[in-house]
């Protein structure tokens, strides 16, 4: 049976660990932390991400495949007390696992190039809907999704867990210019398609063709995308809303814009 | 200038409205909480559902239409302390407006007769999924939205947030027996469409026709549908996975499914 280790709240790499609660102190490391059996098996899936990990006695009973997943990757493995799970963790019930990780994060020059599905959030500040698109966008099949502008940090706690692993999925970009994205995304290529409730075309017009290397910006939850932002994009294009809801949020407008474009995709491919 | 009147966080119906926090209170009063100035908007503009609103002093101030849209209703409008709209308010930022309300739930009986694209959540947990998955049905042009079996309360104060207004906008319907209500919709001609992951088809197959009366089945957000509500079906449809994710979360399969709906209605409207 394993039993608690020398670590205590008051170690220094519990400490350390701890400061990652901070996007100053993410950045200034280079480190973030993933939480929970779903976040800690994919990060010590992905070569070289995961540093090491801390886990209650219950959870590395618990879950023994992931102690011998650590031990194959020489990623260290603190059997820990329940308190320096909960130090150190951002989440209520981590579920006794915390995984320190090397950022993912790239720089815009980093994106593939070959990038032809890509998702930007343009002033995002909610972390759970910054999850959520990377979730969705993870599923829909894209290639890379770019946090732009003022956006929240990909790699807060909050957004690691709304992405249920699929931040180890696909390049995440950070960029704090959004027209830079723009120009970026545009000299390769991609058409760029604005999402916005004043679009003059809406998502199901069929003159909306999303089979071409396409990168969709959604803009902040609550004022959507600034006009210089919009006057940049290739179209605007929005989600209709057929009922009487005000708007859709965020996530929502991104899982029909992004699932338009997988299935876009997919139509082409079976008829031709 | 508007002045606290005199109730306080000790009066009796201080004290009533607080109780509406738990959902035994709401169902045997058969009311509830909507906080914040867009949901006591919707609150009163529906008739006969807002009963009394308590304000801050800068709410008051800041929302004279409201003030005036109350008074028109014959809704009282008590201007109280910051500590009265603290006490009665489940969130922490309900920016000083908390309206008590008739509910709205309906029995399964009393579900629209012409209802013809139904919204079933069966055994959903999370209140902000149920708002999520109310706002984007109200959205995609559902006609109602069923809680089923043992579905939170579409009354919880943090689905009534996130559901941003929309549950004033559609009948909700609350019943246990989920299979009950998988035979009540089938009795009325609709066809039962389950959303799983097992699902045979997926959405995006041509052989999904979603064009008749529909009525789409969502499950818990951890382990999905059960077996013997999937078998109670007419069809079981996946939302397909293009990348790497293991899953979609709920709102975000529901919003595909929902404007798939809706988007193969319209394309049958314009080609007829």
């Amino acid at each position: 049976m394993a039993s608690p280790g020398e670590l205590t709240v008051r170690s220094g790499r519990v400490k350390h660990a701890r400061r990652l609660a901070t996007r100053a102190f993410r950045a200034s490391e280079g480190e973030f932390l993933a939480e929970g059996p779903q976040a800690v098996r994919e990060a010590l899936a992905e070569t070289g991400i995961a540093i090491e990990v801390f886990a209650t006695v219950e959870a590395s009973e618990r879950y023994p495949e992931l102690v011998t997943q650590a031990d194959a990757a020489g990623v260290e493995w603190h059997v820990v007390t329940d308190d320096v799970v909960a130090e150190v963790a951002d989440s209520v019930t981590p579920q006794g696992l915390v995984a320190r990780c090397h950022s993912m994060v790239r720089s815009l020059a980093e994106l593939p190039a070959d990038a032809g599905f890509v998702v930007v959030c343009a002033d995002i500040r909610d972390p759970g809907n910054a999850g959520a698109v990377v979730r969705c966008a993870d599923a829909a099949g894209a290639d890379a999704v770019i946090l732009a502008g003022d956006s929240v940090d990909p790699l807060n706690p909050k957004a690691v867990r709304a992405s249920a692993g699929s931040l180890f999925h696909l390049p995440l970009v950070v960029h704090r210019d959004v027209a830079e994205v723009v120009a970026d995304l545009r000299s390769r290529g991609l058409q760029v398609v604005a999402a916005d409730a004043s679009g003059d075309l809406d998502i199901f017009d069929t003159r909306v063709d999303l089979v071409p290397p396409t990168a969709w910006i959604f803009g902040n939850e609550a004022w959507g995308l600034p006009e210089d932002i919009r006057a940049l994009a290739d179209s605007v294009v929005s989600v209709p809303i057929f009922g009487r809801a005000e708007s859709l949020n965020l996530a929502t407008a991104a899982a029909v814009c992004l699932y338009a474009t997988a299935w876009a995709r997919r139509a082409t491919e079976a008829s031709s």
